[in-house]
């Protein structure tokens, strides 16, 4: 695996780069008829920040010896499973979006019911690329290893849905720190802990203690990105609308700036940052140099 | 695993109470969040024949010593796929179904944005339970017959997500036989093969020639199944309705009687019986005894 360090403008962009590559011949692994081949063709290939990709390829840095295979066919799945979940999120039913990245969503290209359809066989194309040879040029992984990635996916595209419904439920209320945290841990933080933990068992075994210690970073990155997304939500406002803060907290909005205040909520973000770098130091700095470079731009980014 | 031959009247109906009880202790196994976990009940426990899980047992039923949890835990997570697909063609972009089995649609009781997350998550779940220890009594499978029903069972997701597509643009057109075999080889037949299959692996090496008989048996039945579908569809409307198969043949509906008219479809039924039968000789009669009889009914059944 090559290093992302060298990457001063943009540390996801080799990845990006390597994750579009992976996600064209794994599209063209499977033999789908029209129009759903375009539909999900259209619905992966929209782009997007590719971070959960980008969190595989940087875990499995962590060990030179890592099988290059099994953790492409991870990113390739886990993708798959996140944009199947937009695919659905955007449809009339859900959150009606009719654009997403400045393209027309997957319904509104290919109508509701192909869209439907497009995020249903992603997620069982995702299982499919995970227990597939796709990408092999050696031995085949273990059998116990994919189970223990298949495991995590399911998993957390189950969590996944319940972080929605949590948060279809919570629209409109106002929600104590505990349940907005709730929601985020499982809509969004699951599939970026999965990302990390799918690379993470092809080179750990289960009962090593870096398990552990990466899950408990990819649980303290997957909050804070979520903390960093509301305060940039207020901070662009702020610069574009003229909004401020204290507008946003007055509408009821369940952030976390209007839940605690934006200076407290960028002290959280801080501390979740601290927290995720804390579970890296049981690693030795070369081998997350990757994960480290990846936290710092989550939590700096200003988009 | 008891057999199913002493039941005279119905010999779904053992398999139909042990796969109830099954899905009860499986659905109790998850933490959903309401409305979505009484959504995913309703879609589950609305009923129906339970052919697929009934299809597992019976295979299994071919050796005495079959695992019996992993046998279990492949008819609950076949049943969840064949569940959340039925929830999603009911929605108002597919079928617009209000009722099921006499009972409102998940999306009519639970709202379509929650009717929508009940069959992606049961998606999910079926992936969970098969890589679960539920029913485990004595050690566990090994990971490669784990692994190889969660291939059987992502195959044959994206099948039917596949033969849905070819289903809806067959709409309206006079398609050939082959073409309306290859719908219904995905549509129905992928699922009812992969209910055979991920018992079949529990038992069989993938060596054995035992495997490629019960391949061609499935895809024998699953066909049938459907050929008797179009059959019945007539017979009951010439009974309830007065229409005949001639006036079904003018409305050019892709049925097997309109393409090839009502005695030639009852004869490709008796011989995809047939092709079926044929390939359980392969295994003593004692073995398959649960399987003939399933056959039997199936393709005997009135309704």
């Amino acid at each position: 695996m090559s290093t992302l360090t060298d990457i001063s403008v943009h540390p996801l962009s080799e990845a990006q780069q390597r994750i579009q590559q992976d996600l064209l011949t794994a599209l063209d692994a499977f033999a789908i008829p029209e129009p759903l081949k375009s539909a999900v063709h259209h619905a992966v290939m929209l782009g997007g920040k590719r971070v959960r990709p980008a969190l595989c390829y940087a875990t499995a840095a962590i060990q030179p010896n890592a099988n290059a295979a099994a953790v492409r066919r991870a990113a390739v799945a886990i993708e798959f499973i996140h944009c199947y979940s937009l695919a659905h999120d955007d449809l009339p039913c859900m959150d009606n979006d009719l654009l997403r990245r400045g393209q027309p969503t997957c319904h509104v290209a290919y109508g509701e019911d192909t869209a439907l359809l497009a995020g249903d066989i992603l997620q069982s194309m995702a299982f499919e690329i995970l227990g597939s040879r796709l990408f092999d040029q050696g031995p085949a992984v273990e059998a116990s290893i994919v189970l223990k990635q298949m495991q995590i996916l399911a998993t957390a595209s189950s969590k996944m849905v319940n972080g929605q419904v949590l948060d279809l439920q919570a629209e409109g209320k106002h929600v104590d720190q505990q349940a907005l945290e709730n929601i985020h841990t499982n809509k969004t933080g699951a599939l970026i802990s999965a990302a990390v933990l799918m690379a993470a068992v092809t080179i750990f075994e289960g009962t090593d203690i870096a398990i552990p210690k990466l899950r408990e970073f990819a649980q303290a990155i997957g909050l804070a990105f979520q903390v960093q997304d509301d305060i940039l939500d207020i901070t662009s406002d702020t610069a574009m609308l003229g909004k401020t803060a204290g507008k946003d907290q007055q509408v009821d909005k369940s952030t976390y700036p209007a839940l605690m205040g934006l200076e407290a909520a960028q002290a959280y973000a801080l501390e979740l940052h601290h927290q995720a770098m804390n579970a890296l130091a049981h690693f030795d700095e070369s081998q997350v140099a990757e994960l480290t470079n990846i936290t710092q731009f989550l939590l700096t980014r200003k988009a």
